[in-house]
């Protein structure tokens, strides 16, 4: 189907608009190139008009221009997604939400933001009351919290926080619905996992509020082990630690920072396996003492470095979640990687039975998590790429093992998740997107409801070969 | 061995003091009577003198005298334990810590005060920076910081926060030791394990350094089920709700809060058992949609009710941990409790099996904590009390179980906790107390290394009978 887009840059008159191709690619666009699966699928997608809106009534201008005209609309932060989640598979308009970037209260526990406010930005605006956001990306410092929200599970402040699937890590979102007449929806508690981490399938966000908790210089730390599951071990006691506040307990397989983590690379000797900690610096000495019970090298705390030493290092949480394989992407660009969960209680062996089978070709990286009240981890672990048939069978190979994967190498909702249709986001966009125009080919439920995920076939969305045509 | 309590007078010539027997006899005393068996034991405790310093000074001369002259001291806060933890089972000099009550430094996610400061003062000193200390006990108005340092475990915040143990949920302490030169000490990391929970047996208290919070008005909300069980698992679910951020999950089977709770009766109805909850604001529409999820009935929830309405309530706090017990002996003089842990994945099973035989002789309560990382809980239930070889036998049968109790009819350090000597207490006693004079009769490892606690026997101190021929 050919979008009017001649009509719809008509309505929008007064709205910024970019149609140069070589713009509109680019923000047609997020991290996709994580997988190469992805990157083979994805790479010519593109949209037909980026619109950047700078009022919550732009944005509901653009989306009953878009519902007239039967264009599809795909919302974007900043971008920083790995699967997909901004690019517009079936065309037609990027809502490009960077232009909504206000912070606009900061109250005793909580912040509300327009959607498109930098993370990083929401933190500076609430330093001056001693408060941070519980959690964010390793992108702090360019990703949005709306697609955060709409496209991330958690990451730093995990390991205190557990995941933004967790009731209470949302306060409340301002959504916006597509139709002939976008209502604009207030949701709180358990609706807002009506459209959280749902790509902007099923409404778009206009503004969040978030809990806050109390900010800290947070002590960055590496701690060094010569064996790997004595890491793994250290860090997932560390974790059950209650009284310890920490923000990241990672743990990262050598050779992976001794090859990747170059500005480090001074603290990181040859074979140590590491773990990368942020601790609260009321915690300094517990974290000392626990420390030196397990036998842990400190190879880098951030007190003990001098500003000079310390100029030029990145944060550590950069060294962590998703940018631990951005770091080894950028020396070697064959790698990639997986997205697993090590379940509680038995995280601690299944890690070490994975490593002791895969650990060359698929290096851990381990995230440590509160999961459901209990400490657990998930993996990150790096591939050493050769062909897609080896990694389904890497990614069989966990699945059989007992390892949940969330497969970073699909970009719809249910084959990076759990693999199952949800059930309320799905009947939240029957409401909310009748016409089926927000973000098309990401939910497999509503594109295909007899998909049969049971049999292990990649959902390839129709529309993506249509979208070719339109540009 | 008689003191020679007016030469120990002629020395601290300046400092408050006070002989008058009943003023004596009142000082000597703590909560010891919640336990039958303690109340037969300790009723005729009493010191010959007591002293109350208003200075660091004024502690270091009396810990001197008192070397000097071979009297005994035994120190004191607020006197709201309940195992006779500040009780002079050798006589001599009782040492009044409640002069030496300032709050000396809020800083960042820290306090520090004097040991003597009460809980909730500490707290009012750190509320203008929007802070609280992370853990108190139910008697938090009353308490003394020290003293719950010295003789406490844990309380409100442990659902968050696990207990005193902890590493880190104390930053550091500033004590003194008992020699002919006392010295003062500052404890940080793992060292303030050897003198916290020691009875003040091995060094004294002089300030004490703790981690803070973020302060909230704390949603105060009692949720009612039909069944025990079902009570208890919707606590336990709650518990790991790692985002709603709680102070207080209790679950207490009926009849205890309608015949013991009376002036939140009006809101109990017959037959119901209780889940009490401290949530933050923040929390609020999240523990809503988690509570309706499970069918829990509201049945107080202190933001919908009038302040007029509130006026008279004791705040939640004050119906659980130790003052749930102290609530029902108001009423029924007769009841006492035990203190229990049900470890954890087990503590749903044993909590139901324990209610299932022994529930009408010993009601339920339990107190949701974070333990070793893990959601389970402690118990703290009513006995309705016989006899103390029937008491024995409740305790044996929870034993048998899988059960451990920390015997609260017991007022040494080991019966009442691990029944197994503290090592590193005990060598630091020795360093720090090498002539035993500190609190005697509390720490079996010192008075009888011998001593088998396999037997099951129950120590008794050889002191006690002593100290009655003193008076």
């Amino acid at each position: 189907m050919a979008h009017d887009i001649a009509a719809l840059k008509a309505r929008l008159a007064g709205i910024a608009l970019e149609d140069n191709p070589a713009l509109v690619r680019q923000k047609s666009r997020d991290f996709f190139w994580y997988s190469p699966t992805l990157k083979r699928q994805l790479d010519s997608v593109a949209g037909a008009l980026i619109a950047t809106p700078s009022s919550e009534g732009e944005v509901l201008r653009i989306l009953e221009a878009c519902f007239a005209l039967g264009i599809p609309v795909t919302p974007r932060g900043a971008g920083t997604g790995n699967y997909g989640q901004a690019m517009p598979l079936a065309g037609g308009l990027v809502l490009d939400m960077s232009g909504l970037d206000k912070v606009l209260e900061v109250a005793p526990g909580r912040v509300r933001a327009q959607a498109g406010a930098i993370i990083a930005e929401i933190d500076t605006a609430c330093r001056s009351s001693g408060q941070e956001l519980r959690l964010h990306p390793s992108t702090y410092r360019t990703a949005s919290i709306g697609g955060f929200i709409a496209g991330g599970s958690g990451g730093v402040g995990s390991i205190t926080w557990g995941g933004l699937r967790d009731l209470g890590n949302i306060i409340g979102l301002r959504i916006v619905t597509m139709e002939a007449t976008p209502r604009i929806l207030e949701l709180t508690g358990e609706e807002v996992e009506k459209v959280a981490h749902a790509y902007g399938t099923n409404g778009i966000i206009l503004e969040v509020e978030m809990p806050l908790a109390p900010a800290y210089d947070w002590i960055e730390a590496i701690i060094g082990f010569g064996d790997f599951t004595r890491a793994a071990a250290f860090a997932n006691a560390l974790g059950e630690q209650d009284a310890i506040l920490k923000k990241l307990l990672s743990v990262i397989s050598a050779p992976i920072p001794q090859d990747y983590f170059l500005r480090h690379r001074p603290y990181l000797p040859a074979g140590e396996h590491v773990v990368l900690a942020m601790i609260a610096p009321i915690a300094s000495a517990a974290f000392d003492s626990f420390t030196a019970r397990w036998g842990g090298r400190v190879l880098f705390h951030s007190d003990r470095t001098g500003p000079e030493e310390a100029r030029g290092l990145p944060p550590l949480y950069e060294l962590a979640w998703n940018h631990t394989t951005l770091r080894a992407l950028r020396v070697d660009p064959a790698i990639t990687y997986l997205q697993t969960l090590y379940p509680f209680p038995d995280q601690l062996a299944l890690v070490a039975r994975i490593h002791e089978e895969l650990g060359d070709e698929v290096p851990a990286h381990l995230e440590f998590v509160r999961f459901d009240g209990k400490i657990t981890c998930f993996g990150l672990p790096l591939v050493r790429f050769t062909d897609e048939t080896r990694l389904e069978a890497i990614i069989a190979r966990h699945e059989a093992l007992g390892i949940p994967v969330f497969n970073p190498h699909r970009y719809t909702l249910e084959e990076g998740g759990m693999k199952q249709t949800d059930a309320v986001q799905l009947a939240f966009k029957r409401e909310a997107d009748p016409a089926g125009l927000l973000n098309p080919g990401k939910m497999i439920a509503w594109e295909n409801p007899d998909f049969d995920f049971s049999t292990g076939r990649t959902y390839l969305f129709p529309g993506l070969s249509a979208q070719a045509r339109e540009e």
